[in-house]
């Protein structure tokens, strides 16, 4: 019976852990809602006993790898602290491991126990068994709330000196443009996040045409992304204005990420991500434009960026071109569970 | 006696060829014009009697590792084939390796003769001797004409998928900003490189004010970027400016590449680079008021920024601080040379 690991996806309002082969098969998964009100102590000890009771069942069949977990915030990996999490109340510089580690009666610093920033589980994740199986060097633009980001090179994480890599979110689109939290102004995160949209959104309500939008902000329903894209559908020009920016500065966005990395696969995942005809041809025309890499080895023919996006090529289809591929991640909100599932595998 | 590799620097005006042993201490030297106008098989002829006479002369002494070859334009490394050259005509679809291999007898393909763009070879050159000893994580801009780029992870030169990884001349700083020739607009070579510094000294004499600019480019004398300093260095506001711009346009092109990568070292090399009191106190300004990853990992402390950037911190007080170091090139025109140097040792 198979070797397994076990995956912890902790979000702010979902705990999700789940036993996976070492070849990529969902043993079994567990899902509750993030009791974040009733304390870390809480959250870790719910999250723990899922573990021990998903290692116990599978451990009768198959060896026990280890756990790896995904957080949505800044960590140090080596020593597995959570450095800042905003998402997480009072979990900034928490040992999440040495705690786990101490519940689980597991051995310290054998790597048995692996945290990781959530973008880059995720990229980790569509690297193994998504859009970039069989990729070895790869990046993934999470387009959430904020953007995520995180590379994969040589088939592992890359995490820079601070273990920081992979900030696309902040990357500049435009020098004078709108203030970013981070203290930059114009980041992509201003122009092609859910909260970019929403804001974009009721600038063009504050002006005088958006009418649709105005509505649609009124209605008393939940006014994000989502409802905003929905009018792009029903045909409404304002709202697909707001679509045609946030192709706009994704496509600044991979043209930059293309001529400084020149990977094989930039996979582009998050709520954000499922908007893709809104964005896509107005990313691609810029990411033609801007990049002399791209556009120097991706052959030009008309429509099939968008095609040939959407399908990722096979192996030797992409071995042949060597072309640099686009796409839509492919594992949705699995791709953190599985990734962090991956880690004890990697970690020596 | 010591083991050794020949490099080879192919310069559009200079050919020079050393022998370096194999822990970094030059042989011998020879440097001879390069003679473009006599054609391609007069400079190859050239250069392989120099490697005869090199490798012959120290193959008493010691094992000759191969040569490594650094060519200013864009090559397939595998193949050993120069793509493009604008600086070097006639030279385009060229296979060089072959008919080096071919001129001096050696195998084929056996890794004796290694090709590489010149910007990475500077990279690897600064990385082996220069503002990177011991660095295994950095990246180089080379500040010329145009702005050229290397990235060194692991200590082996990262190529991407196509062998065109590091344009970071290329990354947008306006998106409307001044066409590039890569068909971009707003590219950082158009406000960082020896060419934009002309460039936009030109568009201040056509503006009212430019004095000492318009009469430095009606002397006579030839009005380039270093003309330009000089007048920076005898008190000139306009000139000033200018050099305030080329920090600006670095700060936020480094911005971007420590949120991307989060690498120890970025070196700072080429012509320009001389001019570093113009421009770097912008550009530490730029710097870490848009890099989030920066600003959070680089404590504050003014002056210093300029003070730690001028002085590459020795590898105790890196590993203490994991900062960020910004620096200047330490290897002038010989990282080059150096970096085709370290080649065959580096290959497999």
């Amino acid at each position: 019976m198979p070797d397994f690991s076990i995956g912890v996806d902790l979000g702010g309002t979902n705990l999700r852990i789940a036993a996976v082969s070492a070849a990529g098969e969902l043993l079994e998964k567990v899902e509750v809602t993030t009791k974040l009100a009733l304390g870390r102590d809480h959250v870790i000890h719910e999250m723990c006993t899922a573990i021990q009771v998903l290692s116990g069942k599978y451990e009768k069949t198959g060896s026990f790898r280890g756990v790896g977990i995904g957080i949505p915030g800044l960590m140090e990996v080596q020593s597995g602290t959570v450095l800042k999490a905003a998402n997480l109340p009072g979990w900034e510089n928490y040992a999440v491991r040495a705690e786990i580690e101490r519940r689980l009666g597991l051995p310290k610093n054998a790597a048995r126990v692996v945290l990781e920033n959530d973008a880059r589980v995720a990229a980790l994740g569509e690297q193994w068994l998504g859009a970039g199986r069989g990729v070895e060097n790869m990046a993934i633009l999470t387009l959430g709330t904020g953007i995520g980001g995180g590379i994969v090179l040589g088939g592992k994480i890359w995490h820079g000196v601070n273990g920081m890599a992979g900030e696309f979110g902040h990357v500049t689109i435009e020098p004078e443009g709108p203030r970013c939290g981070c203290g930059n102004r114009g980041c992509a995160e201003q122009y092609a996040s859910a909260g970019a949209i929403v804001r974009m959104a009721r600038e063009a309500i504050d002006g005088v045409e958006a009418v649709a939008l105005a509505q649609g902000a009124a209605s008393g329903a939940e006014f994000g992304a989502k409802a905003i894209y929905d009018l792009v559908l029903g045909g409404d020009l304002d709202a697909r204005r707001i679509f045609q920016t946030v192709g706009w500065a994704l496509g600044i966005l991979l043209a930059d990420l293309v001529n400084v990395l020149n990977l094989e696969m930039f996979v582009i995942g998050g709520g954000v991500s499922r908007a893709w005809d809104a964005f896509a041809p107005r990313m691609f025309e810029e990411l033609r434009q801007r990049s002399v890499v791209y556009a120097a080895t991706v052959p030009f023919d008309p429509g099939k960026d968008n095609v040939f996006s959407r399908e990722t090529a096979d192996q030797s289809e992409r071995d042949a071109e060597r072309r640099t591929i686009i796409t839509q991640a492919r594992l949705g909100g699995d791709a953190g569970l599985y990734g962090a599932t991956r880690l004890p595998w990697l970690s020596d």
